[in-house]
């Protein structure tokens, strides 16, 4: 009995989390907005990656924004703050994901015109975000080197569902005895044309080339 | 409405849980079976922490057994069966997190006469295994310099709870410009007497003192 309420009930969830996502994509995009959702392994550098590209569209005049999706605390939060840049702040408390509902309310209190861009970064977690789309144009998926050379093969759906696979932190590849291509390999195996990119995020390596297949270089 | 069913299952599986996790422990512990949940972060070396523990158990003439719990795949199993031990693999699919009733059907196809010890390797993941207690003895949570100094005040619950704190690749810390006291600090914040641990899996640096302190050395 319990089997079936919880898979009718998930099945509830899914379906309203899916109706919100589309509300909240034609709501960026009436704006012009281009939006990303950064999901990926927690300590990956989501935060430094979208610190990076805060900056160089800040140089280049597109104007910005960032949610912070955090368990607790506003640490990411402040770091985008320092940018100069519209920022929000998520705590989901106990939940490993955001959702397409607490974006929506994010939305709302957000002032959205003359936006160009807009990084949600999601919680820290390769497997539960999978099911909740937000209601962004593209996700990416970024894990690090120092992880080990197993997390894709460990996390197939994420991988499949990604726009963008990004192994970040390569700049420790060799200390941490981890080659960079077995991740590539296992992405290749899961999907052909897998679209990874490999970036060192502390020293800005890998990022503008990230960023012009996002479409925002 | 979606709510109120939503909690009222969540209490239902919750109170499942911590029953089967009851009887879990008594059938260890009636066995002389001292038992282990390694929870901590993906890819914060878990698995290895473990495989040096089987090591040193191997030589004192203790029998040590591992499950290990993956989204997916079995190369953490795989690791564990190389060092002559009893293993046992399970996999959650799309759960991000082992629960009582896994463990107890693992523990049902494991010869338990003669082992002295089982460590359990949780999913990675610092949010959703808390709700969950397995029927170990202890819980470990194991985290690595190279997620960044955020990790224990963007996860308080869980690290509240820990029997052990674990901070490993501690060897990477340089490198990576993450200083371990920014961690230590921020656990005793939430515990002023914190258990917590360095180690270096890797290299065997602290291990013997964790298991010391696991009552296991």
């Amino acid at each position: 009995m319990h089997k079936t309420v919880d898979m009718e009930l998930g099945a509830n969830v899914l379906s309203a989390n899916a109706r919100i996502a589309e509300e909240n994509l034609r709501k960026l995009r009436k704006h012009g907005i281009v939006s990303f959702d950064f999901t990926g392994s927690i300590g990956s550098g989501k935060t430094l990656l979208i610190e990076r590209m805060l900056d160089i569209l800040n140089k280049k005049g597109k104007r910005a924004a960032a949610i912070a999706g955090d368990v607790a605390g506003d640490d990411d939060y402040s770091r985008f703050r320092k940018h100069g840049v519209p920022a929000h702040n998520l705590n989901t408390g106990k939940e490993c994901h955001l959702d397409a509902h607490m974006i929506d309310h994010a939305l709302e209190e957000m002032k959205l015109d003359g936006l160009d861009v807009m990084f949600i970064e999601n919680v820290g977690n390769l497997v539960c975000p999978t099911d909740f789309p937000l209601g962004t144009d593209k996700r990416l998926v970024v894990i690090s080197v120092t992880e080990g050379d197993d997390m894709v093969r460990k996390h197939p759906v994420i991988f499949s569902l990604a726009d963008f696979i990004v192994i970040n932190k390569v700049d420790l590849a060799k200390a941490i005895e981890v080659d960079p291509k077995v991740l590539v390999r296992d992405a290749r195996k899961l999907r052909p044309k897998a679209p990874v990119f490999l970036t060192d995020a502390k020293h800005g390596k890998g990022v503008p080339d990230l960023m012009k297949a996002m479409g925002i270089w």
